[in-house]
């Protein structure tokens, strides 16, 4: 059973796929039964939404929301309590491959006075658990981009340039972000508006990039700051 | 029906509210429909609160325990998933225009062998997703103050005085948390017990504060320091 | 009523407990209540497990996967929300009065092709809300040791050493996590993978410790860099 297993995950696009050999079949069978569950669920799903190219693994509590502006290609999983909105001017755009961890938020609305601009996500992209996205200003990831558990993204900033009006007064401020092939954002670091992350480059457990990254570079620390280069 | 919508929102106390002019007539249907049930959510949570002025928006898989200990101003939004634990010795109370946002956990009881002691939060506070408020000494909160995502409040301390005892037996310190007027406090930001973060400051992103914040500050990193007076 | 709940409390392993004076028999009701239905849903769970040596207490919406793969102690407390994944190598093992908070994620897998090896944990251990514990490497906690809210543990490190391949495509590295007996890990603070913490050392919140923590020190920040000594 494990080689027909191997099989069909590979061909679902994971080039070599290999069981590990402790799982028991007891075990297989409960994550295929499960998997099986979620393949249901996701065909539910499928007709509400703009695209949808291929497979769809949804898991329990999962609430989406504005789905006619979502467009997925081939094999997303999405976890559990997972909550996606994506209402907001251009939509939310996965590629291939692209997982959602348990209890991520991506959130594109904001308020209904003033929509989010809108995501596009490459292929081969995996968000941990309890990973935030903030969709205000338009938000670009590349493909081969890894967010660790509790990482997050933000595009918009308050306004604060006036002492005499409270800050949530003075509205916000929106720029957007971009995050290039093969980043890997670590856990729990938070990249804030304006911020462009270049290619191939690592953002460090707990980082708050405010600035653009180099691409190829490591950054850590709040506020964060180029601790080498990849070379 | 999208001057109606503006028009209501107004008069629940947003002043000059105006849609965003890319929402469709659906979507503006479906928001409408989802606010709808989250206020006859409330109304029947009315009723087993110690007062409520006006209306709740109460969202799913909301957890609310020792609801007469709570008093509500007007207009109240509860996100999905929210905990309040209102089980303290003076209850938690929130002025008008508070929101709570997804996955927000309120708790004010810690053990039952020692309650907390109370939460006052004023009026037009926003706490938005993930954030932890941990009410064990007093935390009192002013008006228009703006929690980020994953954003906490600490009000105790373990007691670590001794080596020949384990920190989980030497029993808490409480002095409790004050969060002035206008206060922003950015995503992940950590107020720690015994802190006062002064009128109209703002705590970046990632900060973890530990002594208190003097008003009109920027403060940042880990621990908290000023970066610069806001004028 | 209140003597009666305190014998049967200190009878379940906490020496003098003494309800707080200011608790209402209206609320204590409502908990005992509550802790009743936790018991009961800990019943239909207990035959499952591969050891359980005492009372289990479980919350609402609580996912344990792989539950033949988890020995429990006594007394072993389980919030709302929480998702256990024990499938891996050795298995998922607790000592005596260890809680979970609620939203804790303690997950054992990783992915399928490469499970996780195991986790051990002491006696008295607590995990506050919104922990995240990586297992994939071995992870061993001692006795008395105190998780703040939000604080994680990983247990694997993506490998990055080549610059023409993702890092998503390289591969990971496991070698696992030691925290020794008495460690207090404060809020939203990191653990990476190969980190021993010492006995009795305290991890300031919010900090990332990438190198081992000699015992009885206070370390903080990001990185994690000693502060002082506990003497």
């Amino acid at each position: 059973m494990k080689k027909l297993v191997n099989k069909v995950i590979t061909s679902l696009g994971r080039d070599g796929y290999q069981l590990d050999k402790s799982i028991s079949s007891y075990h297989l069978i409960g994550i295929l039964f499960s998997k099986g569950i979620q393949a249901v669920r996701g065909v539910f799903l499928k007709p509400f939404l703009k695209e949808s190219k291929g497979l769809i693994f949804l898991g329990k509590n999962v609430k989406i929301t504005a789905k006619s502006k979502i467009s997925f290609g081939r094999t997303i999983i999405i976890g559990n309590n997972v909550f996606i909105n994506a209402l907001c001017k251009e939509g939310l755009m996965f590629g291939n491959n692209v997982s959602v961890g348990d209890n991520t938020i991506i959130e594109c609305t904001g308020v209904i006075s003033h929509l989010g601009q809108g995501i596009k996500v490459g292929n081969n992209v995996g968000f941990a658990q309890n990973c935030f996205i903030q969709v205000r200003g338009k938000v670009v990831i590349g493909n081969n981009v890894i967010f660790g558990p509790n990482s997050s993204v933000f595009s918009e900033n308050h306004n604060f340039s006036s002492l005499d009006v409270p800050i949530n007064m003075q509205g916000v401020n929106r720029k957007g972000v971009v995050i290039e092939d093969g980043v890997w954002i670590a856990s729990g670091a938070k990249i804030l508006d304006g911020v462009i992350v270049g290619k191939n480059s690592i953002v460090a457990a707990g980082a708050v990039i405010n600035k653009d990254v180099p691409p190829n570079s490591i950054v850590g620390g709040i506020p964060g700051k180029i601790l080498k280069y990849r070379n």
